[in-house]
């Protein structure tokens, strides 16, 4: 296999419902496509939970990291190249970077990441690094060639410009994930010009700028970015399955250290509980066999393992109402803990309270050493911050958006006998 | 839980990227969607191996069942309610048919009805008469009521135009996967007008007819799926993989009956093996059940079994070349079968022929006795088919589109040891 | 002809490239579209001077106006029809009036209006109370109908829900313009999603309310309206030749005044010059006819209404350079009139300040007496403004967005011979 | 002014709803696009008459040209440049050309051409070699650039390739129209995947040449066009509306040479009565021009002129019956033509029969000498008919399609006193 820096003998093209074509000119990125790690993509979901709120949003993170490479090549191809600020050396460093940025997802990933304390940059890194097809397909180009494709997905590599590519405010990642989500849960807001925003954004040697031309587009982008995150990505029924999905995470790791005899072992989450996992380990692992194994634990003898894989394949969700981070709310869930465990219902699995908030248009604050604000290339040649030349920006800069829910089993509720504890219950959770 | 006939409270909607919206009035409907037996679909894909062509159609038939569900109920609360030809007390059987017509469907269909044998549209008439949730709703309007929706189904439901809403040529199912196919694989072809279709769909006592003034859209419909046959679903990658994957299961059986010592034993399919199977095993099988046993019989011993499931698993398809059925090709083909034995291949699982023809614009011949054709009904009252209003329709009604291929694992030949066997296969199957 | 309150005999369709179709059931719809002064809506433009800038957004105010109705008619019909909050006796009222708001457009209406000092609305009142067939149309259906409709215009009917139908800060005048203006000019901007803000409106006495779960859809919207002034209707390049068209009807009466002897007489403006015109002559006038006049105008002896004229109909645009409200520029704008005094160009053509301002996400305040703010339908049934529960909106609404350039002939300054004048005129024009 | 073949310092993008942008980098295209021939294409609609019928179809022939130079600046820019066929030299010309092949359009093309016998494709050449704007800033490119330019737009040029991407079966003219009439009407008819169309061209000394792959996107595009035609270009509405505009046209000739006494002289006109029209005349007329004669004849003595004028301007239409030319029809009409004369209608201008044929699918004839079939480019370098690969468009290619009506006043008929003329005529008619 000759792959280096070679051009296919044919351009390979890949129908796509957001950008028509995704186009691939190098050995390298074909190769990388076509690699058993990259595959694996196709089985882990962009949206998680959030498909089951939104029934069109099935698509794969696979679907998207050629979406990302595409941005990537397009920005490069069509508005980098030829210009002083850029050194086309980099065009496969930005590519491969660009496709590999989500490589180190793991199934359902934020739920997934938190009980289990993994961070998926991380094993994107890992993954890169480690003894794995993509990391024999990028050696061919040069020994320190996984390294540098590592380090850009890192955000340490030192050109500012390449990793601000796949790493900042107006970066390809979002630019495709608001659109494809957009796209495919069929929901409008998403959509901003990306044929404008290709046209203002400029290099630099410290990363993108936009044109100060270009300022209402990126209004224009801010704001989809903002009503993506209300409506879609923070969505409380979306947060719901996740919660179910995060309990029966926990319950296993309970188990099987409380070494309950199950009839179908957590074989695939051994070495993860035991934090010994290894690269290899942890690709085994994509959402077929987690739901494989969901559908397994639905005839457990566990009664709380056995009900949350029912409710997580069912969709039967916990219901939710908004519970803000007050001190009343507080002393409410705590009497809810006694009420709950007074009638039998384990509160640990049962009562849980979600928030979202990091996320979003939050990202955009000036304190965020990473995320750097957007950067405005004015004509006169200085930049100068987006919020400074956007009222609109400035106001939601300010901003923190936080969601609080909490969840709980409606219909296990209304099903208990009679008793003052269950009215008490219900009269917390305003249900009839 | 009350259902019957009722109405809810609150309508329920479903954002959808293709309709924009899904609205649900009816309470047997919202309990429909809610069963067990419904939520599987969303772990069926509606185009099976396809979507590792098309990349962006990884949608499942959960996603398009509702969308068939929304297309009937359109068509009968927007045309037909208020006709004499209609008898608005088959709504809800009408609906309730749209939304489970495909709820017998395996994994991966095609591939494994062939395979063993089963098919889809009698287990959705199982699952709707068997002990399960689906059954238990439509118990609740009324004791013949599960039979009833298997009938139209079925396609034995005697009040043949709710038959056809979802069983003609220009029925719910095929108006709503034409646009959803075509939206999530990103192709312009699967587009036609639906919004005039519906506006010249009329109810008659033999099912739907169009306005004679409606022939442009009927015509614009038939070549739209047409190109979809011909582009999307008969696509020579997609077979292959679907070729792989019908080895998988062959391999499975043959071992599985010559008693050969699974390291994950095939648990899931034993009573299909056996034919034994009943409703309640073929309801645990869904693709992730299959993908979690592909991804585990990577590392069997067999190593037929383990390379097609690394195949399937990693996109690494079999090479094709266009095979008329002929008789030079049936000595051909013979030939290479001699010869990938001299050399040690097992013709048996790497040399497959795949016709695709039988589906498609075929359907459209008036020989078909369940698929009726077009009738338009003419200004006088009178109708007459399709074919003698439409020039365009009258020569694809009497073509036959013949796809065949030949399949087989290039890599494997080309990393052969050099041989007169090797040059000859080479030669045989063109390649260089 | 039989008209009243009549419906027609078959549905009448209109294709609509925003709304798919328009629909008209009624024959008091159907006559007044067949009207000549509905029809010579057709020969105005939406735009005016934008669709120079814009070459896609040709479209008339006919176009716009069939959209004005169908959306009146599907928030009547889909939304209102059936609430207790609203009397269905009034819709064709509201149809007749969404249909004829605009029907007292002059020729490109800003400018000609702000020369003449006439106001669109009078003159859809004067028509419709005129001597017209639109008046006759509407009398079949009651004697009072006319004054009716004419005071839906003007916003002095009674039933405020009616009057907010068309003239409110959700109204379906900005629905249909904003979706239109935005697919013809080819941006994204205006861009919002209709089907949701239809499902969220809700009839009260006092004019249309908002859900408040709909609140996203509205700040979606009204970010929409703000990208779109700024965007295009605030566009320098149009302001530009709506300058050279106020002076060329500048030029023309003070022409007439001066007993200017004509080539081509100004005869369809006399009645106007004269301020004694009538809503017959009126209706003679629309774009074409403009347009016919500054053609022949071209060959005046008079060269600054010929220059005018070539420069109108070539669009051989005015520069133009920001220029803010301040002292400075007031001292820099006499200097610039003096100079161009001294060179021998007439400052009073040729030099001219244009602030676009009054328009647009302005209108937002509420201090404004006519244009209610947006009122949220709260959960128990209070409602509230939306500023209070949209930051994003609380921000806009504060603001006042001023666009104020100085426009100037730039070729026409190039080409003066040397002189300290011309070296002066060109630095304070920023001209090399 | 410099042009030759200087770049332009800073490229200058239009915004366009069907191809996003319009992209000019050369002096020539932006000094043509600013030339005042070239700014009246505004005046001329692309579709004539139909936008009566499609109000969304306000488009201008301006709008179209844009498109066209678009869609040959992409062919050439993404497609043709570095291939041994193709010569980027001919870059220029053919951009030109395709930017300039309508110039020599008139006022409502069709109807204006035939009663003047005039040719919009001789006065687009005698545009480009006149006295005009455009002839001048040709001329700096090269003394005999003109003169290319006219010969590609006249299909005699000798480098075939270069004709072909205006004029051919697949050329930048019908690409673009057919998208840009679908996206203004409104229909979904037109659609074919552009994007695919531009990756299987290929340049050849011939002309432009399909790739055998690409025959399905070919099938496609054809296929729109015929249903374009059917739909929208031959509409009996818009037929109806042209036969008027061409009644006009012959009643102030008949007038104007019977030294009628007209109270608006038809001076723009002249010329072309007396057959000595120039460049400079012709150029003199758009569609304001006629609009604003119209408007004025309205008042006219003469009636029959003033009754055309005021149909044409407020779209009161003609009736129209489908009349195939039949030995029987020939007969009706002659009948008719007595017995409008019977009862005073003058069947000159109230009797006309309308075929609409010669266009659309049927241009797709191999007996056709200028517009040659498409040809495929087969894998192994042959041509071969796209109608031998294509049994669809065998069958168009084979027919022909004759729209035919006859078009009378349906309500001057009615309003006839009672006479057995007058029931004849009902009857004959089919009126009731």
């Amino acid at each position: 296999m000759e792959i280096f820096n070679s051009k296919l003998e044919e351009e390979k093209v890949f129908r796509d419902p957001i950008h028509r074509y995704v186009y691939v000119q190098d050995s390298v990125i074909k190769a990388l496509i076509d690699s058993k790690e990259f595959q694996r993509l196709r089985r882990i979901k962009q949206l998680g939970t959030s498909s089951t709120t939104f029934h069109g949003a099935e698509h794969s993170r696979f679907n998207h990291s050629l979406g990302v490479y595409e941005i990537t090549r397009r920005i490069i191809d069509e508005i980098f190249v030829g210009s002083d600020e850029w050194d086309n050396e980099e065009r496969l460093l930005a590519l491969c970077a660009g496709l590999l940025h989500d490589i180190g997802h793991g199934p359902f990933s934020h739920s997934f990441e938190k009980v289990f304390d993994l961070d998926h940059e991380d094993y994107s890194q890992k993954i890169i690094m480690g003894n794995t097809e993509v990391n024999s397909i990028l050696q061919q180009v040069s020994a320190d060639f996984p390294q540098k494709v590592a380090s850009v997905i890192g955000k340490t590599y030192e050109n500012k410009l390449v990793v601000s590519l796949i790493s900042s405010q107006v970066d390809a990642d979002r630019m495709d994930y608001l659109q494809r989500d957009a796209f495919y849960t069929g929901v409008s807001y998403g959509k901003f010009d990306m044929e404008r925003m290709l046209r203002v954004i400029r290099p630099s040697k410290d990363g993108l700028l936009i044109k100060a031309s270009g300022v209402h587009v990126v209004e224009d982008y801010i704001m989809s970015r903002y009503q993506m995150y209300l409506q879609i990505y923070f969505h409380p029924a979306s947060s719901s399955n996740e919660v179910i999905l995060t309990k029966i995470f926990d319950r296993v790791k309970e188990l099987y250290r409380a070494h309950y005899a199950f009839e179908t072992a957590p074989k695939h989450f051994m070495t993860i509980f035991e934090e010994k996992v290894t690269v290899h380990d942890y690709l085994t692992l994509d959402e077929a066999v987690c739901t494989f194994y969901f559908s397994q634990w639905q005839n457990e003898s566990d009664e709380i393992l056995s009900d949350l894989c029912k409710r997580f394949l069912n969709r039967n969700l916990f219901r939710y109402i908004e519970f803000a981070d007050t001190d009343e709310n507080r002393r409410i869930f705590e009497e809810l803990k006694q009420l709950f465990h007074a009638v039998g219902i384990n509160s640990e699995y049962y009562l849980s309270v979600n928030a979202s908030s990091n996320v979003g248009y939050d990202e955009y604050m000036p304190s965020d050493k990473v995320r750097q604000p957007v950067s405005l290339l004015l004509a006169d040649g200085r930049c100068e911050d987006l919020s400074m030349h956007s009222s609109i920006v400035a106001t939601i800069m300010g901003k923190r958006a936080v969601f609080r829910y909490l969840y709980f089993p409606k219909e296990l509720i209304k099903a208990l006998p009679t008793s003052k504890e269950k009215d008490a219950i219900m009269q917390l959770l305003k249900l009839k």
